[in-house]
């Protein structure tokens, strides 16, 4: 997508320098800075540390880290020890290591001497796959707001609520929640978004930029408002990403999810989870019992990070000093609360025989 | 409650000075800074800005902007115009009306002058009265405390989640929610409280200040995280304050109120609301469909307050540069989600039956 009218990707290999390129998501919305990832160490500090992030963007970093492994050193114990190394990074997103599964399952086959070629372009190919599943969840809820849209006065905007940032930046392009927002505003369909704030990182100032720099009307708002908004029917949908998805569609996302499912639930508001399908866990049926849940530093709940007066970015701590802060990153949503799942091959149910129906092949190799 | 082993009210009358004493609370929990209200225009100020907030806060210093309009002036015009200006500084807590009400009935029945010396009288006693309701409270939710602690293993806490500030500085002293932990805490009940961060003014930083300056063992988490540590069986109860409750027991509270009344819900996990009986209004039924939310300065929403690395108070902004926020400051839950109302004279159902039943004088006045 668009930033300052120039299309960037959220990544990008660079040829000349032999290295990947990436925005390194720690300085936006205040700043733009690209970085070059040159060490298998680099690639996991930018995944811990969020650089990158976004299931989808983590697993295609993921690739490009072995990829890096297979040119340092193109042997099996090379490509195992990359593979816990990178996979070890974040331990709630699904696609991470089924990027590197993958990658592992397609290099092993291949003769050393061919690795690093063929693990490069494997990379290339998990990257353009991103592009175009989110490509296609973009058209498949385009049906969605299409629909919404054509119930209402003319002119009037369909008015979304998204939580966290399943945008452009946290996927190699489009983004899942957002490309059918973008989509739909391309087609001149009068959107307005609402965007949950999504403490502790307000990831929601990322989607502002995003909708911002592409000139979708939204209103930031914090983790709290979503319910009162619903209440008084000032929301028409809510379209959020996922990190992981059970095969009978429950849903771990960002923390806060389960509590804009539940307001929808009460309000009547559709409530649908955009996904590209290596999001799906086929191995896991009930996401609270079974989904590990990351604990990040307390001390992003008790600081903030945003710009000062005097344009410089800085940290400030909300509580008193010595207070201690608990950080789970992300919350299970259970599927009697969706009410679709968009994907990549179009929008089913959140049950077991929705995503079945979608996606045979894939469910039937888990069985 | 004690401020560095030093007994503080939230507010007090110098009579040296012949003036309101109020703490700042714009400054909490980083800095303690004590402000003299001196001018009708410095009452509205203080309770527009919050350096006092809190329903039955604002329904004190209310009484004393009566009383210093009354030592200027204590004509019928003057005392009309008092009642005006003070009611307008903030439109949802009720207790406001109620003491500016409750100010005017019963100084008109007094002659002008002998109105100075009365309307001190009666903002004093409206201030004893508060500390007295909480103190109730504090009883009849220690009770309920006490029952789940008793089903615990000796030891474990009993484990409470609080979202905003309804605690001593929201009052004149021992606050509503938080009086039944005060309470416990003082009878050795192990505790452990959950402090919702509340954005977007973090008043679960201010919880924090005072928990901790009490000893009483809590985490602060972001506004998100409820529901998660709901599902996971980490919350034994919910206690929140109220700023109106409807006759039927609809409860008005700072905005995500209703989105933890629903994970509750949904986790079968007992919410209950601690007010003091002039929270009550009973002219309104439907607090969704009547209460007037105010809306607050967006900035509210794109900015934090905190604390720099050099101890200097700033505030950063999080969001793109010109991103547009809204700022409902309330939420209204349902009656149907909350297990029970703590008032000063017990523990009640939240319905129209429950409220007539503790309040049978009040709620026949009303008819």
């Amino acid at each position: 997508m668009k930033v300052d009218g120039t299309h960037y990707r959220s990544l990008w290999w660079d040829e000349s320098k032999g290295s990947l390129q990436i925005i390194d998501q720690r300085w936006l919305p205040h700043d733009f800075r690209i970085e070059s990832v040159e060490t298998i160490e680099a690639f996991a500090t930018a995944i811990v540390e969020m650089r990158v992030r976004g299931a989808p963007l983590i697993g295609a970093t993921a690739a490009y880290g072995m990829a890096l492994a297979m040119a340092n050193d193109p042997s099996d114990e090379s490509m195992d020890k990359a593979w816990s190394y990178l996979n070890a990074t974040r331990p709630t997103a699904i696609n991470l290591r089924w990027a590197l599964d993958r990658c592992r399952a397609t290099l092993r086959a291949i003769a050393e001497a061919d690795r690093k070629d063929a693990a490069l372009k494997l990379a290339h190919e998990i990257s353009e796959e991103d592009v175009g599943i989110c490509r296609a969840i973009g058209e498949n809820g385009l049906a969605l707001i299409r629909q919404i849209a054509a119930k209402k006065p003319a002119g009037e905007p369909v008015r979304i609520l998204t939580h966290c940032n399943a945008g452009w930046i946290a996927t190699v392009d489009w983004g899942t929640a957002t490309a059918p927002m973008y989509r739909a505003h391309d087609e001149g369909i009068p959107l307005h978004v609402w965007v949950d704030e999504t403490r502790p990182r307000c990831q929601g100032a990322l989607t502002s930029w995003e909708l911002g720099s592409h000139g979708i009307a939204h209103t930031y708002i914090t983790d709290n408002a979503g319910g009162h908004l619903m209440q008084h029917g000032q929301v028409d949908m809510v379209i959020t990403g996922t990190d992981r998805t059970t095969r009978r569609g429950d849903v771990c996302n960002k923390i806060g999810t389960y509590l804009k499912a539940l307001a929808a639930h009460d309000n009547g508001v559709p409530f649908y989870v955009a996904l590209p399908s290596p999001t799906i866990d086929w191995t896991v049926e009930d996401g609270v019992a079974e989904i590990p849940i990351e604990e990040r530093d307390p001390r992003e709940t008790t600081h903030i990070q945003g710009k000062l007066d005097n344009g410089s970015i800085a940290s400030v701590q909300v509580t008193p000093d010595g207070t201690e802060g608990a950080n789970h990153a992300f919350d299970v949503t259970p599927n009697r609360l969706v009410t679709g799942l968009i994907t990549e091959r179009g929008v089913c149910a959140a049950t077991t025989e929705g995503l079945a129906g979608l996606f045979p092949e894939m469910a039937q190799a888990a069985e």
